[in-house]
């Protein structure tokens, strides 16, 4: 008997959830055409005033069994629902967002070498620009394998003002100068927009450290200029915030970035950072734009690096950044995780190899 | 003019927003119905394949603009708000939960001192039970002070097994053996249920580890005695989680439970975890419960002790924890984080001057 | 001028560290002897009282310029390698560290099944058994890919009392059942030890959960049986404290320890866990135990199965752990992370084709 | 018989104990004299390459029992110690380190008004500046409760591109405006070094933002300029890191700087971020500066409000910051976490009553 009841009650609410459906729908019609007049008069969808005043009306006429609580929570979520349907019927939704499972962003560099087109690209060198011999014997060893992106490093964030900050425009003069020697293309970290105008006589690829992933200044100029960006997620940004900071360049006119995964900064001591390897998949998922994963600074290990790139390899990512140095345990900066040359063709051999696999 | 049509449909969403108000309250109403006889029945509210069945039926007559997906994630929404009413309506709301301001679990213990009616509570002693020497010098000095809840510890949940793991049941004979000399009360942390019927001869109040907040057949069997029983929140367990595992021993029979804010674990190195005081507030509004703040193991250092007492007295909380031992740099454990017998009085003359204040 | 000064000077350190050097030499040599005698006694090597003792001696003694502090601290790490020498030396090193590249632990089931070997093995099945129709759909299926471990999950540790805890040894019985069938062997979680004879009558393989990773008594009891074990991290283990968990096991008896990263609990939102492939790069390293990648409790979401799969192998980890379900979206606990049977097929297609390759 | 051989072997040990001291004390008289001499040279204390070649040739010369990976970081240890030392005594150390316990920067405004001098300071106002009349209202209310320094951020660091990014230039002549006619200093947050100039003509206190931290550009710039700067800690920095970045202003000439703790993002959900109170009381024990703590942020939500106020002044902070909005619903930004203007007033109350207490 009283499943009968029970079969009975939730035939009427199956009637009155076509009801509510049919009602969302026409709301999120309406909603949608008073988001097109308001974008031919330049206005912002979101208008808090405006549901303030809708959530007093529910409120008002809100008889009950629900709360106040919960009706406005509710309509929350439907206004939500509708401001997400115009913006995107608008065309104004995120630019950085993959629309097609096969949507990609292709950057090309002037010798015509690819990044996210289906190679696994190799962005590597020391960890900073510390002298000529130094960055010569690098990008040597570098070139015998292909390498195409050297790190130009010249500009050091440190954690202490009397730590090594890198040896600043003759360190960019130096990579500039080997990296025409061995026919590649620079990347290098830039601190300030007030360093665009410099960097542009040096440098191929700019480079924003995970320090400045929110510096939307900084992103807002790079987005101005026609060169490729690649933007390092904060060491505690969530992957929502990260795609933000890209589309602040992106939004700003620059399409090309590059998003590297470095590491997240967790309780787990013996990595100095932890490689959110879920969140490179999830990147690869939701944005169009090539990633590549930075084994250097997540593990700050160099005695794991093989793994890791093999990991990197099979994620999805589109390359991996690795740091180079002739003798790591006398480099100013991250000794512990820098390979040895040797140390580094012997990654380029393990992943190599299996590159007819992946 | 467009400002005119912007009126005009905001008219339209008005009367749309009190139509889906009306219906949703006819579904709260109806679904309200269901779970009355539902519980009639024993049955739980949340029936999976009922709801997969309902989207299914939404997806297959939504004509749009509203996705599928959008359609979905709405209909989840009001399904969880149903079934929240429902629950709240069947009286099956969580029972740890503070369902007025003023309601507030008092634990009394059987020479009438009380714990969450008031009182700030101190609970102190050593890490561990060492010897009786170490014990009485302790004791004798915490009396003094009118501490009435002493620690005894016999057993020491340990990361490696070859660390000092607690005197065991000797342990606990000297504590119970000091604390009846000083008319005070012991706890004592309990490893597995196996141990409760021995622990009853020795201890008045049982401790759950941070290790074993979520060890359920633990929390029920406590559930089930007639003492207090105090608990810790896990190292990373979220409030909510720390709640339920309360719940856990409520439910089953135990109204006497006792919570303590420890610290979590983060990535700042400075402190051994980091003190989360702003959830012992929120936990004073949601909850009953007494709140107790472990001013030890969240610190990991003693230098800080006094302004964490003060802290700890000005959110609200019930009472605080702290680790005292007469010689700690010889302690078999947390030896960093102990207050010597004078710190303790210091610190006890920081919070009792200020006593009339808060 | 001052440079020489300088070489000079350089010249003079050389000789006092190699004077040091030859002091921390001897008393090392030193050190290790008593550790033997003390070996023969039963007695630890470590004694803080005499650590203290010694410590206060070089404070009395010391003239500077080195601070009291200072001095204390240097000492500190040389009482510490002391230690680390004797404990070395006396063999009492921990059990499960690997000693060689080469030593690993394999883990053999009764029908000549290995786990460790080299081998990538698959456990999998549902998050939990639901009934006799859903186990053996599911296992039918998975039987046509050689799987041969399957989860037998039967008490679900849930966050609320509310929730749903699995079916108990009915769910046992069904598990048992169905591996007979087709030939498997169970894996099944455990939460207690008073468990363990009726568990013995039913399960292959015993499973620690997350939440009892650090339940010593249940840890010890596991090390008493001879039957393999399953070791799930604690949701912010560090990895340090996931091997000496381990240890736990091991060092009472039982050597067939299975390591499982789960991931770890973090900030980020769009997955449910970090899953920490550094880590298992790292464990791989440190450990001789099989480590298994669990893609299903630290993704929480089905979409990126297929690469975290190919990442799991990728890493060197000696098999996976996913869980699939007939109908993900009625399961009684974790729907989202599920895979439909097609869904694992075309996984195992993913990592099967590519298995030549790693 | 053993027991005396121990002794005997313990004998020994104290003896070479003394005899590693007297030559770690040797050592580091000769490394401060090339301290000193490096420094008039006008050289770096840390010279990577030279430790390269000590470590080569203690690891040449070992004979064991320490292996010379042992022998290696314990001469890195004292290698650090040394430098420290250098440091020490060459007065480099660090200067927002305090020195002596009642060492303490004041920091001193215009019309005599002290921050750091044992008054408890509010900082308040609207999360940003959106109308006059919102400011004028607020301030108004502010000013009855002696209030000084105002809140007038008119650049907001947004994540999303497309949120509310503050009114600019226009937002600081308002809050300019209004704080002349109440007779308040202004705070707003810089989001780049080429905002100086024109920030100098409205603003009495620069604000750095958390995102900002480690803009070392930015602190440079800020450390040569003549106002307070208010810095906010990152929310995942370490103390550490915290301290270093106050160290770049005011290293770089500008002593005048507040820090602000504001909670530290972690998995919790029911606050918005984590208040790390503990990080405030080893901030006032290890630096001279103020301290604030920003109860908003960190909490993220306004039904904590009191209980933190009290928390943080019994911290002993230097002062408290909170939002207040005359209608926090319709804020552009934090809506959940502004205060009334009838809350601030009880927040007030609830602090001033207990202002002779603390």
């Amino acid at each position: 008997m009283s499943d009968d009841r029970v079969q009975e009650l939730r035939a009427q609410i199956d009637a009155v959830n076509l009801q509510i459906l049919e009602l969302l729908n026409k709301r999120a019609a309406i909603a949608a055409e008073i988001g097109k007049v308001q974008m031919q008069m330049g206005v912002s969808f979101y208008d808090p005033a405006r549901e303030a005043f809708m959530l007093h009306q529910l409120e008002k006429h809100n008889k009950g069994p629900f709360s106040n609580e919960t009706i406005k929570a509710l309509f929350r979520e439907i206004f939500r629902a509708s401001m997400a349907l115009e913006e995107q019927q608008a065309k104004a939704k995120i630019l950085v967002q993959r629309k097609s499972p096969d949507q990609r962003t292709v950057i090309t560099l002037p010798d015509g070498t690819q990044i996210g087109a289906g190679d696994f690209t190799i962005i590597t060198g020391p960890c900073a620009v510390e002298s000529i011999e130094q960055m010569e014997e690098t990008a040597a060893a570098l070139a015998t394998r292909g390498v195409k992106i050297l790190r130009g490093m010249a500009y050091k964030p440190r954690t202490s003002p009397y730590d090594f900050q890198g040896m600043g425009e003759q360190g960019l003069q130096i990579a500039r100068q080997v990296a025409n020697k061995h026919g590649m293309f620079i990347t290098s970290e830039i601190m300030d927009q007030s360093q665009i105008p410099m960097f542009m006589d040096y440098v191929d690829i700019f480079w924003i450290g995970a320090r400045n992933m929110q510096n939307s200044f900084l992103l807002r100029a790079l987005g101005k200029i026609n060169k490729p960006v690649i933007l390092k997620r904060g060491l505690s940004a969530t992957l929502e915030e990260f795609l933000y900071a890209a589309e602040y360049i992106v939004s700003s006119g620059n399409p090309n970035v590059i998003l590297i995964e470095r590491g997240i900064r967790t309780f787990e001591k013996w990595t100095r950072n932890t490689l959110d390897i879920g969140g490179v998949a999830v990147l690869k998922l939701e944005s169009h734009l090539p990633v590549v994963v930075d084994i250097s600074h997540s593990a700050g290990r160099r005695d794991i690096a093989k793994p890791l790139a093999r990991v990197a390899k099979a994620s999805g990512a589109d390359g991996l950044m690795v740091e180079v140095h002739p003798n790591p345990p006398v480099a100013l900066s991250d000794a512990k995780q820098q390979l040895t040359i040797p140390e580094f063709h012997a990654l380029m051999d393990e992943i190599t190899d299996r590159e007819t696999a992946f």
